[in-house]
């Protein structure tokens, strides 16, 4: 589930255990809405967000599959 | 001031009066970090993110002066 693919990925090393980023340059994804987080994650994966951290998150987002993406943002949706 | 700057550029019609998104697809903005809302939306400015919303977002970034992102940046950051 979303959980374990956060987990396997290590995105809290960035946005936190809790969805809240651990520093002010990267976005709090708690609560964050699904389908933003998924076009966002689909966007890094397709390599269209460049930026300052455009690199890393689309390093992070190869490979993942359209179903892990979905999981991955109805997980931080669901934090509060 | 930043408030002056959202209503002026609009950014409610997408990103909600009180900055929870008007619908699920635009990132709700309310307590997001400063930092990282300043540096999506000059990557926007510098049209390095594209996706589904880039080309709308850098249209509403493009002409906006660092001060003015450095406001809207903390005006959102700091709606609960």
């Amino acid at each position: 589930n979303g959980a374990d693919i956060v987990a396997s990925k290590n995105c809290a090393s960035c946005h936190g255990a809790n969805g809240i980023a651990v520093a002010p340059i990267y976005p709090n994804l708690a609560g964050q809405q699904a389908m933003y987080v998924e076009a966002a994650l689909k966007a890094y994966r397709d390599n269209a967000r460049g930026g300052q951290f455009g690199a890393i998150m689309t390093a992070n987002a190869v490979g993942l599959t359209d179903d892990e993406i979905k999981q991955i943002a109805a997980y931080y949706s669901e934090l509060k």
